[in-house]
């Protein structure tokens, strides 16, 4: 089916999350199928590439969303640039399309994710950080940067991650590749966790956060992750970091993209 | 009088701005005053290098209270790191004390100033950008960053500043040195305006920049800054860019700070 890509940022605080709910919470999918819906005038469902939770942000989200008949070729096509500023037109102000963009016959956001980077930010200053808060999770105790190195070097590769897991989610395995886990910035500034994988399992970058935390504030060993895995229990991992400061930024796929005319500069 | 020296962080959206309002509006200065009464015990009147505007942000805005008797010296004096601790306990998310310094004998925070630098951050991007859209002014037309740093480095110097002043305050005279005024960034992605000089006149950098931006849309030319000064009549300008683009970043002294205890690290 011709379909095609939607990479989107948002502002995740005033949402109950990625996935649309049954209960009338305010969502990023709800909110931009109902967008979809009134400028395609049908139901547009669309799938994303990651189901981030309440209060998550991200800057490259990826949606699909299936074409019909006209919508995909012929003189009623939908343009990809045209589609994206009617979008971004009555999209509120925290969900934007950055780039919508033609993409393989039968494409499925998450189903065809080869990879995904997620960045977690951590405010390590003394004093809060209000122009800050909204997008980074605040520790006010300094971090020790080269243990918590350590301990995200331990994690890269290919392991079994379900003391990183929360249950609920329906999941056939839970061994996941991680190609990169990296602790850059400043202790007593901001600090980024970034946290490069195939696949992720049910908050398992923010398991991972939390316990390079405790690793960060001395509380955990940096040596000590490769029995936090081989015990597979969530109860072996630290808890859950906040919300507030992970960001999803960017999805791979097995294709380029074309530049989308959102993203191009005339002139 | 002995004093302390405040540097203050806040995201001023909902913020009636720095001043005090009679009305019972919520002001930055208000929000200060009332959390420092607390803490004394006393009313505690400070006052703030600049008055701000309404949603404008500030990273590094410094204050100045007077200390009184036993506040300033011998067994019940108030240490500087107590009072920052403590300050920001009582204060709401938006607004947060950096530091706190002793200051010289009779500090008084905008009368001692030498100099202060504003950032006025613009997102250039074509789709709105949900994560930079309350720090930001959105311009969505491309740029010509060549063209508003040429027409910047006009405004270097001393010049009288009346065409960019908006009436309504009592200032004697309307000369003003600007040390920098630079554009950093790149078409398309952010673009920062870096504004330094000695004193700002009423929402002058709001004026600045709303020129500026004329100037690299296209809609002025970049060399004709020099009559806009000339004419000194507000009309001559371009309007005031919106309040929430702008953030005071630095106030400077003709003094030291002492490194405060918020920003030192110990171990």
């Amino acid at each position: 089916m011709p379909s095609l890509g939607l990479t989107l940022e948002y502002d995740g605080r005033d949402f109950a999350g990625w996935q649309r709910q049954a209960q009338g919470q305010r969502t990023v999918q709800g909110t931009l199928e109902e967008a979809l819906a009134r400028i395609l005038g049908r139901p547009a469902p669309v799938v994303g590439a990651g189901r981030t939770d309440a209060g998550v942000h991200a800057e490259g989200q990826v949606a699909s969303v299936a074409l019909e008949g006209a919508e995909a070729a012929g003189p009623r096509a939908l343009a990809p640039a045209v589609l994206a500023r009617a979008l971004n037109a009555g999209l509120p102000g925290d969900l934007a399309v950055r780039e919508v963009w033609p993409a393989p016959e039968g494409f499925h956001a998450r189903r065809d994710a080869l990879g995904k980077l997620y960045r977690y930010r951590i405010w390590n200053g003394r004093a809060p950080s209000p122009l800050r808060s909204r997008h980074t999770h605040a520790v006010a105790r300094p971090l020790d940067l080269d243990a918590m190195a350590e301990a995200a070097a331990s994690l890269v590769g290919t392991h079994d991650f379900a003391s990183f897991q929360t249950r609920g989610s329906l999941v056939r395995h839970t061994e996941r590749t991680l190609r990169r886990v990296e602790v850059c910035g400043e202790r007593g500034a901001e600090v980024w966790l970034e946290v490069e994988g195939n696949g992720f399992l049910r908050h398992m970058v923010r398991a991972l956060a939390g316990t390079l935390l405790q690793v960060g504030l001395g509380r955990r060993a940096p040596d000590s992750l490769g029995r936090v895995l081989a015990a597979r229990s969530r109860g072996a991992a630290g808890p859950n970091a906040p919300a507030a400061g992970l960001c999803l930024i960017r999805v791979e796929y097995g294709f380029r993209r074309n530049p989308g005319p959102l993203d191009s500069q005339p002139g």
